[in-house]
C-alpha cells in the first residue's frame, strides 16, 4: 500500500456569509491541491464551501455527520460517515485529523478547537476564536491571515505530527 | 414520582492546585446544599473536589467517565456512568445538565463550554476561559466572583431553563 | 464513602405487551429490594416497567437516554443521563453495569447482549434471544425462568465480577 | 458531483483463521469490483482481509476505528476514521452503510447485526450468528452460501434502500 496522505480537518459554522464561505473554499482548494484528505462535519456553510474547494482541485472529502441520515451531507462530500452521535461527533472529526483549520465559527467550532488542543492536534485559525485566561491571551491557536498561510501552516504541523508518530 | 431535581454540571481539569480545588469544593457544597444533583466527568482534580463538596452536604453526584472502567471514578461519585467514549463523553456531561459551572480549566473544559453553549445550556464561569472574536470579548459565559455567586447564578439559569421546558 | 452498590442493567424493548411489562416490573422490584442500582435506556416498555418496579422497592434508577432531551425519560427514572448518541448509547448502558438482565426484546436488545458479552459483562436472559452458530446453540446467555431467578443470577455474577476487580 | 456509490459494511472478528479470512477477502473483492465503498471497523482479521480484497480490485476502503490512534488501522484502509469511542463505534460502522455483510464473527459482530437490524439496514450473513426466540428461528439475516452470493444480495438490498431514500 502507498503511504497514507495527510488528513486535515476544516471546522466552522454550518451557516455562514459569502466572505467566510470564500475563505473556506480557498482553504479547501489549498488542501485538495496538496493531496491531503479534507475531513469535516459534512454539513453546510464552512464545511460545504471547504469541500467544494477541495473537489475543485481533485481532492478527497470526508464528512463526519452528526445525524442519522447520509442525506444530511453536502453534495461535495465523497465519504459520508453517518454517526448519529449528535454534537459528540465533533470529537471524531478532530480525532481523525493530523491538524485542524478553524475558519471563523461559532460554539460548535469552539468545542472542536478545545477537543483538538486536548488531543494534541495542532489548530490553525483564520478569523476564529481568541482564547484568554485572566485577561492574558493564550496562544494555543496558530494565527493565519490568509487561506494559503493557514493551509501551509496546517500541512507543516501535520507533517511534523506524522513524523513524530513514525519515530 | 416527585419532580426531578435540577442537574448542575461542574467542569474543570482532572489535575488542579489546592486554591482551585477549594473553589470547586465550595461549588460542590453549594450545589449539594440546594438539593441539585451534581454532574461531572467523574475523575480527579476539579471533578473530585466538587463531588467531595457535594457529598459533604448530602448531595448526589454523577460521574460520566471517559474510560472503560468504573474504577476511574473518584471516591465521591455516587453514580458512575462508564462511557468508554473518550473525550466524546464531554458532550454527554453537558447535555445531561440544566446549567454548567466551569471552574478554571484547560482545553477539555474549553470544549465543554463550547458544547454547552452550542446546546443552549447556560454556562457560569469561575476563573475560566475568556472568549473573544476579532479582539472583542464575547460575553457568553456568565462571570462569577465566588462559588456562592456561581451556584446561585447556575441555579437561577437552570430553573429558568426548566420552566421554559415545561411550558 | 460507603462502598458502591452493584449496578444491574435491564435491557428490553421500548414497547411491550403487559405480560412482558409484568416480568420487567418484577425484575426491577428484585433489583430495588436488594439495594442494587438499576441502569437502563430510560425509555418506555421494559425500561419503564423495570424502573417502576425498582422505585416501588425504594431503589435508585438511572436512565441512559438516546435522544437529546431529558423529557424522553420515563417518570420512574431518578437520574436521566442525556447522551444524544442515538443507538450508540447502548454501549454506555451495558458498560456501566456489573451484569445485564435481558427481558424479551428486539434488535436493540440483541445489540446490547452482543456488546455486553464483548465487554465481558455477564448476561442473564428472561425470554430473550437465543444464539446459535452453525446450528449449535451458543450458551453465552444465562437462562432464567422467573424474574427472581434472573435477578439472583445477575446479582451473583455481578458480585463475582466486582470481587474479581478488587483483587 | 457524480452520484454517490453504494456503501457496504463488512463486519466480523478482529482475529480469524485462514478459511474465514479467505471468505472475507473474496467478499471484499466482490465489493471492490462493483465500485461500492467498503466500510468496516478498520482492524485486523475479517476487516483486514475484506479491505485487502477490495484494494486488490481497486476499491475504496473506510476503517472506523474504536481506539484513539490511526495506527490501529490495517494497511489496506484508505480512509481511517479515528473515533476513540470504543465499542460504541459499532453503531457508526453500520449507520454509515447501505447494507451489511457479516462474515462469521463473535460478540462484537453480533452487536453490529443487532444495531443494523434496529436501524433498518439489511444484513447478509456468511457463516454468522443464527437468531432464535422461544425456539423459533428469526429470519432477519439473509443467508448466503458464498461470498459472491453475499455481495450480490447486499448490493441488491442496498440499491433498494437507496432507491427508497430518493423517492
Amino acid at each position: 500500500m502507498a503511504e497514507r496522505p495527510l488528513f486535515i480537518a476544516v471546522v466552522g459554522s454550518a451557516v455562514c456569509d459569502e466572505p467566510v464561505a470564500a475563505l473556506a473554499r480557498a482553504v479547501g482548494q489549498e488542501i485538495g491541491r496538496r493531496g491531503a484528505v479534507l475531513i469535516c462535519g459534512g454539513r453546510g456553510g464552512v464545511m460545504e464551501a471547504a469541500c467544494q474547494g477541495a473537489k475543485a482541485q481533485g481532492g478527497i472529502t470526508v464528512g463526519i455527520l452528526p445525524g442519522p441520515d447520509r442525506r444530511e451531507a453536502n453534495r461535495y462530500v465523497d465519504i459520508p460517515v453517518v454517526t448519529g452521535l449528535g454534537d459528540a461527533r465533533n470529537a471524531v472529526v478532530v480525532r481523525s485529523a493530523d491538524a485542524v483549520v478553524a475558519v471563523s465559527g461559532g460554539y460548535g467550532t469552539l468545542s472542536e478547537i478545545g477537543l483538538a488542543l486536548k488531543m494534541g492536534r495542532p489548530v490553525v485559525g483564520l478569523g476564529t476564536w481568541e482564547l484568554s485566561q485572566q485577561g492574558r491571551l493564550v496562544a494555543s491557536i496558530v494565527r493565519a491571515d490568509t487561506p494559503l498561510q493557514a493551509v501551509e501552516a496546517a500541512i507543516a504541523l501535520a507533517t511534523k505530527m506524522r513524523t513524530g508518530e513514525e519515530e
